[in-house]
C-alpha cells in the first residue's frame, strides 16, 4: 500500500461458474478503506499466434455471437485450466489452421480489459511455419484464410480488424 | 447464413445484472443447427483517449482489482448506457487527467475479448491538448504520469505496458 492505491479484498462471492468463464462480485475496500463492490469474470487465459507463411497471414474467420457478426482474427483459443501457454498456441494453431510451428517468440502479454476481466492472452509469432492437417474441436465452425500482410496491415488501418489480439499483433509486425 | 458461419440465439438467459455488467448464458444454434450455449458479458461500452502533450503521452496509473497489480493506461473509462463515445472520451479524459482536448480524432475501434464478452472500447487520440482540472468521481483511485512519447513506446516493447486499448493506442501512434 505503498503508494495509497492497493484495494484490498474482503470476500470473494462467486454468482456462477460456467464453461469459459466465472463470476464474482467480491466484497473489497477502496486504497482510504471505504468498502466497495467489484464484479470479476474469471477466466483461464488465452492464446493468439501470428502464423505468416509466404508473406501471407493466416487469419480466422469465424460469427462472434457476443457481437453478431463475423470477425477476422488470428489463430486463438481459451487455455485449459493449468496448461502452458506456448503449448496451448501451438495446439490452438494446429487444430485452426493445420499449421505447425517450429518454434513461438512472445510478441506480447494482452490484459484485454482489466476493469472486469482477469484474462490474460498470450500472443505469439509463429518461427518456421510449415503446412499440416487442420483438426478442428467439434462445434467450431470458421474458414481460414490467407491474407498478404500489406493487405492485412490495411485492414488494420481501415478499421476492418477489431479484434484486439490480432490488432496488438499486427501492429506489432508492423513495426518490427 | 450465407457461408455457414451464423449462429442463432434461441433464447437470452440472464443470470446477473450488474452495475458495469451483465451476464447471459443464451441458448443458441450453432451454424449445422445444432444447440449450443452461449456465456455473454454484456457491457455498454468504453473509451479510452491517447493524449500527448509537449511529447509527453497521459498516463494513469491505478490498482486493478482482476489482476491484483497496479497497471499503466491512457485516460479511459465506461460510456454511460448510450452516451456518445466522442462525450464520453472528453469526459473521460477530463475528470481523470484534467486535460481539455479541442477535438477527438477515432484511433481504432477495439473488441477487447470478442469470445464472451461485447464491450465495444471506442480509442481516440486528442487533438489540440490543454490543461484544465482534474475531478475523480468518488471512489476513483488514480495517478497520472506524463511519460515521454519515446519511454511509452519502449514500455510496449519491454512488455511492461499490457493493457489492451493502451497497446493499441500507442502502436498506431508509432506507426503514425
Amino acid at each position: 500500500m505503498k503508494d495509497g492505491l492497493f484495494e484490498e479484498t474482503v470476500k470473494k462471492n462467486y454468482l456462477y461458474r460456467g464453461k469459459i468463464l466465472s463470476l464474482r462480485c467480491d466484497d473489497a475496500l477502496l486504497p482510504d478503506g471505504s468498502p466497495c463492490k467489484r464484479e470479476i469474470v474469471e477466466h483461464a487465459g488465452g492464446v493468439g499466434v501470428l502464423a505468416v507463411k509466404d508473406h501471407k497471414v493466416a487469419l480466422v474467420r469465424q460469427f462472434r455471437y457476443a457481437y453478431g457478426e463475423e470477425l477476422l482474427e488470428i489463430p486463438a483459443g481459451k487455455l485449459e485450466e493449468g496448461e502452458d501457454p506456448v503449448l496451448g498456441a501451438k495446439r490452438e494453431l494446429s487444430e485452426e489452421t493445420g499449421l505447425e510451428a517450429e518454434r513461438l517468440k512472445l510478441l506480447a502479454t494482452l490484459y484485454p480489459s482489466p476493469g472486469y476481466t482477469d484474462e490474460i492472452i498470450y500472443i505469439y509469432e509463429a518461427i518456421g511455419v510449415k503446412e499440416g492437417k487442420q483438426h478442428l474441436d467439434k462445434g467450431e465452425f470458421l474458414r481460414v484464410e490467407y491474407v498478404p500482410l500489406e493487405e492485412a496491415f490495411l485492414l488494420v488501418e481501415n478499421g476492418t480488424i477489431r479484434d484486439g489480439k490480432t490488432l496488438v499483433a499486427l501492429l506489432k509486425k508492423k513495426n518490427g
